[in-house]
């Protein structure tokens, strides 16, 4: 449980997590444009990361949004998944590349070009986040290439972990050490996160050398366990994206071990993702046992964060343990499934509120459980950012031996004003 | 497109829908109570509602919530279907009677209570909604029997659609003349709500003959086709309840006729009472149309209706295109479906802002969808209920020849502020 007092000492402890593993390049470039689908007097900003291996690759690996109609980095980036080596990745923020006339190209033209700047004979992944719908400004970008290519440097990922956020309250970096090398991973993402991946872009890097087909099943699974087990809006982006990248400089003692390593960067880096959703006040931690299934523990722990009426109750710092109920009944009958409520026991935090099919609720406990939501919520905490203390609720079905944690968020004023004023 | 600017002159309207068919009586009767639940100092208020027949009927049926953990009242109706006849329905509101210790044998208890004070053969269904988890104050229920039952008159049913009301901000009634008789029917709801039912009651009532298999059969269908595609907050009740009850006192000239004007009275009711949401400021009207099948067309228009990011940009007057495209991608992801983007339309209003693929929007058009969309809301419109101009979403997929009409509302401070204040 870290908390940090001031935006200050959270930095400072970024610049320390940010050390790049060996064999790693960023740079980072701002430009000022005018978009396409604006008569806008005032420019936007736009932000180039680049994140470049000192020798290309072929020690990577990238996990996609399952959105049927995916951004044109996505679909390029599912392609590269077959290359023998890559460069790279450059990452822009402010516009999504998303089904607009001539996007694909762009975003082709974009890699290409500095591919060639590069003098490299590998490709460059192309990844965007932002605005759906809109034109990316190729001739702007192309022209800012060379100005970002002479930024290079080999010391920390602070800066891109800035650089590539959208709407995030706060940069997102997690790294751990691990057989004389690191992992280092930075993330974005704040809104429409339903992964399967989210407007979320993961970006992993590592000096230690796994295999390929081995790397990526090992991010596959980690990825499974954590980014994909996190939901502030149910909404799944177009774009979703995570890769990752080893420059291969350091041996691997243990797959093992490094999977242990993968797994505590990215849970770490997930729910860091959640505690920044768009106006979360709440971050909501269901852990699911005694499930049949793995799947049916995700599932019903998804049903629950899910649920507007149970995520308004929580921001409302209400027990009111009759929407838990309602919401993994609506799931289950919307499935066809069916588990016995008799066999149900539900806690929040350390209080027991639903036992043997009964609700199991007085006036004191709803009291204490109202006073422990209170103390769990953002709202005058003042960290940055904010602490680290979830709601638990914990559910036991008492059918097989099958867990899952899911975590989501509150659903607040705040949610609402960020979305509904996205734009304008 | 009905407005009514004033209360006065909504109420005097549902007099004039409010006539009972032939052969029904209806009473109501409020009391206090102090629940088990609460060291309250105030009491609590409940309101009673019985619609009984003249004479017992074999002609009904019913509609119950797919939620899996239902109301005891639920689950006892689901048995009074097998029943030779019924006497009627005993609806109370404030609680629901879910999943609390002994909560069926109170429910079996009441109504066998007023079974007995009728001097009836024939049972009669509880229904009850509101709070989930807490106990129906037996005592209190069995000693307002009496006076219940004193108060029945034939004449009109809008006390009954407003002593059914628990957050809804209007009643909610509709009626049509057919074969010289009439169907008329009343319905409560705000939140809770996405049908396969909802925290939806809806009672209908006629004098139209309909042999009792035809019934269901066609009462199957227009709860299908009305309340089983809105939605408010995805969020599927425990306690959805939908019954018919004919009386036979008037020949049936054609089913096919009976069956549009029952469409046509439970269609406006749905609208009714997604106008009613928690919270709601625009209606959300989608037709999905050249789908290949019908339950193709209500999947992505509910996708759309309950997509958090469509309905705070709705909220916002914001045509966000790009987020429609965004939840469709994502239910048809999330559920291993595929649709060729490039063969998709969409309008907004008489605006197409999706076309053969690519978004087609510039700076005019979203300045004049943005007025269309304000044009739409609720904000400052004044009426009671409010008027009936919902947000108009054409999606066309030409693939085919299905088509659906899905209706939502949008997402709102208040619906945040109602759901995270409701016990408190």
């Amino acid at each position: 449980m870290e908390e940090f007092s001031t935006k200050e000492s959270y930095l400072k402890e970024l610049k320390q997590r940010a050390l790049l593993p060996e064999g790693f390049r960023t740079a980072i470039q701002s430009f000022e444009f005018y978009p396409d689908e604006r008569d806008a007097e005032e420019p936007m900003k736009m932000n180039l990361t680049l994140i470049e291996l000192d020798d290309p690759t072929e020690l990577f690996a990238g996990v996609f949004t399952r959105n049927a109609f995916p951004g044109y980095p996505v679909e390029i980036g599912r392609d590269l998944l077959g290359e023998d080596k890559v460069s790279g990745v450059l990452i822009n923020n402010r516009i999504s590349n998303v089904r607009c006339e001539g996007g694909r190209e762009t975003a082709l033209k974009i890699v290409d070009e500095l591919k060639k700047l590069r003098q490299s004979q590998f490709p460059y992944f192309p990844s965007s986040t932002g605005i759906i719908g809109w034109k990316l400004p190729e001739e702007d970008l192309c022209n800012n290439l060379k100005p970002l290519i002479d930024g290079l440097e080999s010391s920390d990922l602070s800066q891109a972990a800035e650089s590539i956020m959208t709407t995030d309250a706060f940069p997102k970096l997690r790294s751990i050490e691990i057989d004389g090398g690191r992992i280092c991973a930075i993330g974005k993402g704040a809104g429409m996160i339903e992964p399967d991946m989210a407007t979320m872009l993961v970006f992993v890097l590592t000096d230690i050398a796994i295999e390929r087909e081995e790397l990526r099943s090992v991010f596959s699974d980690v990825i499974n366990e954590t980014f994909n087990r996190i939901s502030i809006d149910s909404d799944q982006s177009t774009s979703d994206t995570a890769l990752i990248f080893s420059s291969g400089k350091k041996s691997c003692s243990s797959v093992d071990e490094f999977k242990k390593a993968l797994f505590s960067v990215c849970h770490s880096l997930s729910e860091d993702i959640v505690r920044n959703g768009e106006g979360t006040s709440h971050v909501i931690r269901v852990k699911v046992s005694e499930a049949e299934t793995v799947d049916e523990a995700v599932a019903l722990g998804k049903a629950l964060v899910n649920s507007p009426l149970t995520k308004t109750a929580i921001f409302g710092n209400d027990p009111n343990v009759g929407r838990f109920i309602q919401a993994m009944g609506d799931y289950l009958g919307k499935n066809d499934l069916y588990i016995n409520p008799e066999k149900i026991n539900i806690s929040i935090g350390d209080q027991v509120v639903y036992e043997n099919g009964f609700f199991s609720l007085d006036e004191d406990k709803e009291k204490k459980l109202s006073n422990y939501m209170k103390d769990c919520s953002f709202v005058n905490s003042g960290g940055y950012p904010p602490h680290e203390k979830p709601v638990d609720l914990f559910i036991s079905l008492r059918r097989g031996t099958a867990e899952a944690v899911v975590l989501g968020s509150d659903l607040t004023y705040e949610y609402v004003r960020e979305n509904a004023d996205y734009r304008t």
